[in-house]
């Protein structure tokens, strides 16, 4: 598709930005530990100093790829601007299990990389689903709850429940249709919290 | 304690379990990586020819240790024989806390070693949760559960749920009590299961 004069037109941050929409991409099928300089040199070509130049490395590269993929989730989970709450939730939820489902391979290893000790995977990760918990205390919640301490800890108990349900689907959906996953998650939340 | 006078009476099999429980013991302030044969030796007493002897090297202690910590875990939280089922569910989960809060730092790293694609490690994570889960369809359930896909799917959830809040209530324990915190792991799965 992009043709060397194509490519000339693109501003430095357009290009930055293509190299990591090439990343996201290869997260759906490849593991952070599979993304080499050779595979984005091939895949975008483009040389190995541009790579450099942008993200100061493999390592750079695969953090500002788990950074943006991060944020996609982020964005794509937003709930609706309107609407009843437990469907403001339900549509997170469907964007949630989407987003797990299209970008697979990458998740587990982002879900590993924050385990596994990687600082800078794991302050991405934890931060993300950090952000994702506020919104329920910000701007338009998608359901009403109490900002306390133990709420919190129940949100963040709770996507890691959603996380583990999800990730096991994945791996066999014959367990349950996606919509039943999807409710399931959604409901669940409103139950766990009438225990704090 | 140990004197060499003593330690000559130990049968190989007692002198393997007690690197064993030694491993168990360093678990609750190192993790996983930190546990070297240096640091065996030290803390033993005995010469590297034996631990190579007994486990055929570091990653070999390791796995073993993880092992022998995982088939722990697993005795200690079963469910007490008689009793009401949420009791015998309480009692587990009582076991389970107090197991992660005293040997949170080995947890933690058996967890992230899972989550890394350490299959070794990997393996004694995911068949010790299985095993736990099965409880609930084998001799003397602690609560009354079909034995559906679909409900083994919600068990594994709430497993990683419970795992999630005992570590972070373990970062911050003013969050709750640590019996509230039990409390919430223990009411929580019959919820889940209604929803399913």
């Amino acid at each position: 598709m992009t043709t060397d004069t194509a490519r000339t037109r693109l501003t430095p941050e357009e290009r930055r930005t293509r190299l990591l929409e090439l990343g996201v991409r290869l997260f759906s099928t490849h593991t952070i530990e599979e993304i080499s300089i050779d595979l984005v040199m091939e895949q975008a070509g483009v040389s190995r100093g541009l790579i450099y130049h942008y993200f100061d490395g493999k390592q750079g590269y695969r953090e500002a790829v788990v950074r943006y993929a991060a944020d996609l989730l982020f964005a794509q989970t937003a709930p609706p601007p309107g609407g009843e709450p437990l469907e403001r939730l339900a549509a997170s939820i469907t964007a949630y299990v989407d987003y797990v489902v299209a970008n697979e391979s990458g998740y587990r290893s982002l879900v590993a990389a924050a385990a596994s000790g990687n600082e800078a995977m794991r302050a991405v990760y934890d931060s993300t689903f950090e952000a994702m918990g506020d919104r329920f205390f910000a701007d338009g919640p998608s359901i009403e709850l109490a900002d306390t301490p133990a709420v919190r800890l129940v949100i963040r108990a709770w996507q890691a429940m959603a996380e583990k349900l999800v990730l096991t689907w994945c791996a066999d959906p014959t367990v349950m249709s996606r919509a039943e996953l999807q409710a399931l998650i959604t409901d669940s939340l409103p139950l766990l919290i009438t225990l704090v």
